[in-house]
């Protein structure tokens, strides 16, 4: 039997025997995790050496080696995570919604884990213990499909994360790593309908896309921002110049990030100048359609590509347009439905922008990077949903969980 | 530009349109659409008699002609159940929950439109009418690919529920047929991720796992139910055989429908001769495992493949077990995560079941054939989920619709 259909029959199992755990066993094992890791330290960072030697010699970017790099201060980091991962409010077994029927039925809508969940992940070895361990508190088992360069640091983590689980009433088998990283097995993966309830892909737009694809396992989609914000015409300048500025340059490699920034014509011709200088100051590269361009000489003419773009960098695209439908329009069309933001003062152009937009959150006088599972105040955060499926926006535990109806009756029959 | 691409680009446009409706707008459309119905019965009835002509000279059976065949009463009927449809409450707009953060964004999840939802059923009419008219009331765009088989009487309700949207503020460009039915452009339509928002395949077990397996589209797959009755010890004999009976023969054709009974091995004793002739009495053929037919003679012998079986017919598997344990595992290993039934006095047990069991409803002396949106009380269903990701069990008309959230600030930056 192949390494993926052993470990999958394993995680069917530890998923049944997950379902029954209290939250008391769960945060028990999760508080042993954490303690195990910070003890065996010195064989993690052992383990991850290997995984940054081969990085080096296989020409892996500063940015890759830097994501894959461990160090006593991140695995103390990691196990702060779980405990305040224990720390939540436990979703399993809420009672979600009850009501009786006409014939005495009594319905009773409760929350369960959704089962066996896949995570395909790349070269961050954080992500192994962060979604371990947010399945772990939600009473699932996980299938870890990493990257085969941080296969010796993903290793060495599940090894105590086991160890961990062996000393409490966890099956250690709900956490598995599955070591063959071969993209035939990571397809035979994506259509194991029998033994995977969902797969969450966390990482880049190329490594979504696959998932979403090829598989047959239910996909909650993450990640791809396109954001925008618009500035209105009545939009307060000083307000709006330092939002944009936030949403670019706060951290522009995130996926909340503005990308592209719309401005109404009578806005832009008071105020883009003094725009286009907060950016400059900070160093962000602006490309510019003609309208822009007439207004404020110097600008890098922008193409179609440039809306289309997600830069996660200092560059920004910038449009003038006519009014807030043409904004709405062009988020319509360009935009991944992740988060976009109206600045304005004008009440009715903001309902018309938060009744027509398509995506997960939309801002009034806010910077878009609040996008976030921790800035929304859910304690955690296993990805943001792009989809309309399920869950959308940021994911807290509940995005975890699925629910069952238990309907209790007296002999009942139709 | 295909058919195919054509209506999609308008699908897009009218699920724009449709989000922003009032519900006052969308119940006026239902109601336009119940009217012109049953004005056009003798248009309706005609085509359709062209596809029973040709489904007759094809060979179909007398089951799926029946699906296929309309008549005034049936006309009739469905106009009642759009009626219905309108008169239920509207979720668009709904604010799910509402919240303020320290730094005084306050963040509403705001219930919205799914987009466009493609419907892919087999050769049963009444499916066009229901899927477009609660689509229509969740403010979505509906892209309806149906069988050949009832491509005439398809097009004939389509154009009647063109006529009724031209009437009033409902986009007719919001209902779309199909009518190239070939496999090929199936296949393009399960992957056009950027133009529909979600799949829901509405028939038999092989048409369900086609769409999965070839979708990338997310999929709500909806209704294999291979359901159990498991009968404890301590099971009131009267009310066991009644609801098993109920279960397996109140309507055998359908997903809720009973298909495997477990008895206890103390029960069986006592009772399985009054079951077995409860049974019989109902034309019932028994299919049973050795230690029933050591109980009572002349029962048909199970196979393996028995445990698996979907019968949808007056046939009825029956196994002796050991405790409710053993039927938890016989349950998890062959049901489909439908509907399961105990049937106890013994509340550890009961417990038990409704802990361990993996399925969409779970019963307790009560008939499983209550999986049903209108016995739920939901007022409609589009049909009954039996995956875990957005919906699960009976959906309702809040199944067809997903969220947003809407932030409002002053200012916030991160």
């Amino acid at each position: 039997m192949s390494e993926l259909m052993r470990k999958a029959k394993e995680l069917k199992t530890a998923a049944q025997q997950m379902a029954s755990l209290t939250t008391e066993q769960k945060n028990e094992a999760l508080e042993r995790i954490a303690e195990c890791l910070v003890k065996a330290s010195a064989f993690i960072l052992e383990e991850n050496a290997k995984d940054i030697k081969a990085g080096q010699a296989n020409g892996l970017s500063q940015a890759l080696l830097d994501r894959l790099q461990l160090t006593e201060q991140r695995i103390e980091d990691m196990a702060a995570g779980i405990r305040q991962v224990a720390a939540l409010p436990d979703p399993v077994g809420e009672v979600v919604d009850t009501w009786e029927r006409p014939n005495g039925l009594l319905i009773e809508q409760v929350r369960v884990p959704l089962g066996v969940i896949g995570m395909i992940y790349e070269a961050r070895p954080n992500v192994t213990v962060d979604a371990a361990t947010l399945c772990l508190k939600t009473g699932n088992a996980v299938l870890l499909r990493g990257s085969s360069s941080a296969l010796h640091s993903n290793k060495a983590l599940v090894q105590v994360i086991h160890q961990a689980l062996q000393q409490c009433d966890c099956p250690s088998g709900a956490v598995q790593l599955l070591e063959d990283t071969s993209r035939k097995t990571a397809s035979h993966m994506f259509r194991l309908n029998s033994y995977l309830d969902v797969l969450i892909p966390r990482g880049g737009a190329k490594l979504i896309q696959s998932v979403i694809e090829q598989a047959s396992v239910p996909v909650i989609e993450t990640g791809v921002g396109n954001c925008h914000m618009y500035i209105d015409d009545s939009a307060n300048p000083a307000m709006a110049i330092q939002l944009v500025v936030n949403g670019k340059t706060q951290r522009p490699s995130v996926c909340n990030a503005v990308e592209t920034v719309l401005v109404h014509e009578s806005w832009a011709k008071e105020h883009l100048p003094d725009l286009v200088t907060a950016l400059k100051e900070k160093q962000v590269q602006v490309r510019a359609d003609d309208r822009a361009r007439a207004l404020v000489p110097d600008l890098e003419p922008a193409t179609d590509q440039d809306w289309h773009e997600e830069y996660l960098d200092l560059i920004l695209a910038l449009k003038v347009v006519a009014d807030v439908e043409q904004a709405i329009e062009h988020i319509n069309h360009y935009g991944t439905k992740h988060s976009e933001a109206i600045i304005s003062e004008t009440e009715e152009n903001v309902a018309k922008f938060f009744q027509q937009v398509d995506a997960a959150a939309l801002y009034h006088n806010a910077s878009t990077r609040f996008t976030d599972g921790f800035e929304f105040g859910f304690g955690a955060e296993i990805g943001i949903s792009t989809q309309k499926l399920h869950a959308r926006g940021p994911m807290g535990l509940t995005a975890l969980t699925s629910t069952k109806y238990v309907i209790h009756g007296n002999g009942q029959v139709r």
